[in-house]
């Protein structure tokens, strides 16, 4: 998508496959830096530090950290090793062991002296696949919200950052939205700032603001009312893990919106690339929420007056705070499953499991 | 109320009567600081800074302010003077010009010579009226919480600043909490922390803390998730206004967590003075909702490093924000209201009305 008028995904190689370009998101909104990744290493730090996030984008990213040590040393323990590093940078994320696990697979099957080239093949196939997926997401998307448009502005709704700088390109809950207003409709976005982490403020509301489509900032408390005034006629949001009945796990939030949807009859749909539904789990009680560390909530980041960016405190010294970084959303909330197969009812997963089974 | 071990009220007059004393809510949490008020030119800019803040103490306030408009010149000019002074400080504060009113008709009253005398005396009488109200409101407040408690801990969730540093002491939402505490019930509060000007983290977990009541802070996207959890036993909320049908105004992002308290069994409760109650006002939909400054949601004030109070940029400079300040919970979500009179049923509001008219 577009950063002042010019292009960009959030990760790219170097033509001659020598390095590889991020964008580090840990400056945004208040300063746009790429960074040159030379080595697994380096690529393990820009994951773990989050200079990239977003569970597409990791997956993308590991993967291009996999060729990265095929540049350094073809070798199997090599291979093995720098696995094992990318793997440790952030454990929790499905799609990094993913990408790394399909990376050694083909590997592993490649002679030594091939290694190299079949690496960054291969790497570039995964971030393809990935824009692929987003972009059939985006047109399933914008077919719904052009079935409901009705020649004024369409108000949408997002709860945390599900747009192109989570995954290589397009996004997912934010892929229809930039369909919709490339296609001339006139859509407006409301931006959940999503506390603690503040992904909306920061980076849902950078990226679309670069690209040009109309929204605004408002507090994870002021939905309900914007709902109730009439002024949301769709909910978009990405999703963590989606289970086979429906069920939906997002950042934290999530579920207070789809309440507030339901309750004044206002579609909520979550947008998925497929391999984000976990066709073994049924229950959504079987999800373990990931407590973060409670700095996040005790503490904010944000650009000081003397332009640099400070940490300031925000509760008293000898209060506790607690901090769940997902929550679950009942299906009989979710009106739909936006994934690159098409839009799903809730019910429509589980008669696609019971077909698997 | 008790700081570091010993009593405070927000507001108490010099036993001469000549000056004031408030607690000055902007250094709050970070410094504990009280401020001497010596003429009403000094209150208006108290209340006008948020100083002192919460519907209760403002009207204390104003009353008092009043008082010391008396101690420099008792003439009925300068008493018309005063009061539109006070009235313009937060001319949207309902319990402002109520009891800026109630002393310009005692003092119209009142020859010149006595004037100083009275107002005084009727300041005092105002402030002790709010403390008896919110004592009572927690002992029915308590009440409730009795006939819940099982021998284990009580969590109860809070949205905002209804404490006794919103009143003269005691609290609305807060004081059925203190009462539990101080009768040794184990009663443990999750502390919403309000976005966007933070009351909840700032103020209500300062208070709880310096009291000594079990408290965590948490963001405003995680108390639906701790319902769903069973972490929370009871919500209590203060109210701006409450309609005759029992629909609840207060702070944005309340009607989310009555929604989620609905969704999960949880009794919801709003803890009001009876002036709260807005005898002429059955329909919610003819309150209008105040916009405030977009600033609040775009910069945050914290601690930072170097210990000085500093604000901080959170969204892009290009993107706009909105900031509704109140939302409106309808009375299908309210278990009940609790008032100085005792717990009310939503529609038992109804009733009291038609008899009324």
């Amino acid at each position: 998508m577009k950063v002042a008028n010019q292009s960009f995904r959030t990760i790219w190689p170097d033509p001659r496959c020598k390095f590889v370009h991020v964008i580090d998101q840990t400056q945004l909104p208040f300063a746009f830096k790429t960074l040159y990744i030379h080595s697994t290493e380096q690529m393990a730090h820009a994951i773990k530090s989050m200079q990239v996030r977003g569970a597409p984008l990791i997956g993308a990213a590991a993967a291009y950290g996999m060729a990265l040590a095929m540049l350094e040393n073809e070798s199997d323990d090599y291979l093995k090793q720098a696995a094992q590093m990318l793997k440790n940078s952030r454990p929790t994320a499905v799609n990094l062991a993913w990408a790394v696990n399909r990376m050694l697979a083909i590997l592993n099957d490649t002679p030594l002296n091939r290694r190299n080239f079949t690496a960054w093949r291969e790497a570039a196939k995964i971030a393809e696949e990935d824009v692929a997926q987003n972009q059939l997401i985006g047109q399933h998307g914008f077919d719904l919200i052009k079935s409901c448009y009705q020649d004024k502005t369409f108000n949408i709704l997002t709860h945390c950052n599900a747009g192109w700088l989570a995954t290589v390109d397009y996004g997912t809950a934010l892929s229809p939205i930039y369909a919709a207003h490339d296609a001339g409709l006139n859509v407006h976005v409301w931006v959940d700032e999503t506390r603690p982490r503040n992904q909306g403020a920061a980076l849902t509301a950078w990226e679309l603001g670069q690209h040009g489509v109309p929204h605004t900032v408002i507090t994870d408390n002021a939905g309900g009312h914007l709902m109730q005034q009439g002024l949301v006629d769709m909910v978009i949001v990405g999703a963590d893990r989606v289970t086979t009945n429906g069920d939906v796990c997002n950042k934290i939030g999530t579920y207070l919106k789809a309440l507030a949807a339901f309750d004044n009859q206002i579609p909520f749909y979550a947008a998925v690339p497929s391999p984000t539904i976990d066709w073994a789990l049924a229950d959504y009680k079987q999800i373990e929420i990931e407590q973060r560390d409670s700095d996040e909530v005790s503490y904010i980041q944000g650009l000081s007056a003397d332009g640099s960016l400070q940490s300031v405190r925000l509760t008293p010294v000898e209060s506790t705070a607690a901090n769940p970084a997902f929550d679950l959303t009942p299906a009989r909330l979710v009106t739909g499953i936006i994934t690159e197969k098409g839009v799903l009812l809730p019910v429509e997963l589980v008669n696609l499991t019971l077909k698997k089974g």
